[in-house]
């Protein structure tokens, strides 16, 4: 199989594929549930990446200048419905759901083949210095593109 | 400071404490936020244990007779109020909300000292052999005594 | 960039990349000094897979019957040389050393570009049932064929 | 169980406990490998926590004004001689072995009861800037007292 490293940008939102490995495990065979925040992660930071974001270079201009930014988890809904194994291969696919003027609520599902095992609603917030700033406006405008809300 | 190792149980609930350590944080400098469902599933744990049940029996019986039990996670909402840190002591407190017949909600909160971190309903289910089952009397009669639902 | 999702083999040995994520960095802001044993536990494990070993079916067989097969690490000697950072893309190299009857002894490389940032030498060996076993001859011949003890 | 929180000097060495938990095993049932990794960087910081070092203080000085310390792993030779497994209860012993001017080389032992599961040496230096720097004289003579090497 082939495919793009980052994943890729599709209908507004991204698309990436995460192999399970021993470490995503539990004695219980199955992924250990907070396995699946990090596949998340993944999805929304390679999607931030594809849309031009540099999560690093935002996260260094904080700490030079205090004026920087970085992205913040504030909530997360989720819903674990069936299990994932040992060398799954699954698709982590992230939306855009709701973009607001400092905040983006992102629907997040992982999907084995066209099973739904895993869905989650995120909502990531824009800080500097511990502050909610507004998000640059060429990330809204990009979002928006792929909500509900715009 | 001496604390028991496991915890300890008040008020029909849970109470331990939890160190962070360097595999806990991330690069932004706070501590990544899926850890603290890892902290919050260390509370769950030792609240079962110190009810009386041995999560690690339970399982091994589900494999040898196909009739025994284990708990898996079915939903979770988290809220992430303000980060903590490397080298925070951190308080995981687990109450039972609503005991039902094959699921219980536990609330969960993280706090360093008298700020709360971190809080997440989280709804925990009893199932053998993928299914659900109802809860053992013994847990629901210790968690209702605990719980808003009795 | 396109890259083969689980790698490939190449001289006798595997190549693959992996991306660092926040759950990969520490406060220190750079990769945990554990991440880089799961790094390099995935390029293992893709090497199996594309030598045609499927883990989890062997480890399947092994409660099954009692007479199924894993992998498991003996012993690393491990050199963290350089740090990786966030976002950084890695190069992580296996390629088979030492190949004896019930173990191999893989040297495992993390690279940024041309930068070696660690060095692992790690033995792996064979078991069922707790007990050392002979490799798979279709393996010991693969891994041969890479190595310099032959 | 009672036990110190933060484990306790003894014989020149550290001794703390660590339950095993969900999160450390994989779905081979046992802990996965990289995970004694954490439980004995665990040991070592609270090694040095009890020996009046502070971690996180030494590296906030490093950031804001580029003389201060952290502590980095060079490298690790570890032998796993025998599984730990959910729920177990393990003591990770820490002794200084070779305390030089910039490094300290640790024995570590992670052990269930009288049984050695895991061992390894580890090679810590002292940097600043990325450059090794002398060992603070106090942890130096703190640690001299409990190695062989004096």
């Amino acid at each position: 199989m082939t495919t793009s490293f980052d994943g890729a940008l599709c209908d507004g939102g991204h698309r990436m594929q995460v192999r399970v490995f021993y470490e995503d495990t539990d004695f219980s065979s199955a992924v250990y549930h907070a396995s699946y925040l990090r596949f998340m992660e993944r999805g929304r930071t390679n999607f931030l990446r594809l849309l031009g974001t540099d999560q690093r270079g935002l996260f260094e201009d904080v700490k030079g200048e205090e004026t920087g930014f970085a992205f913040v988890v504030r909530s997360m809904q989720i819903d674990f419905y069936k299990p994932a194994f040992m060398d799954d291969v699954l698709d982590i696919i992230t939306n855009p759901k709701d973009v607001r003027g400092a905040s983006i609520t992102l629907l997040q599902q992982c999907k084995r083949g066209d099973v739904l095992l895993v869905e989650a609603r995120v909502r990531v917030a824009f800080v500097a210095g511990g502050k909610p700033q507004r998000l640059p406006r060429f990330l809204r405008t990009a979002m928006q593109g792929g909500s509900d809300h715009h």
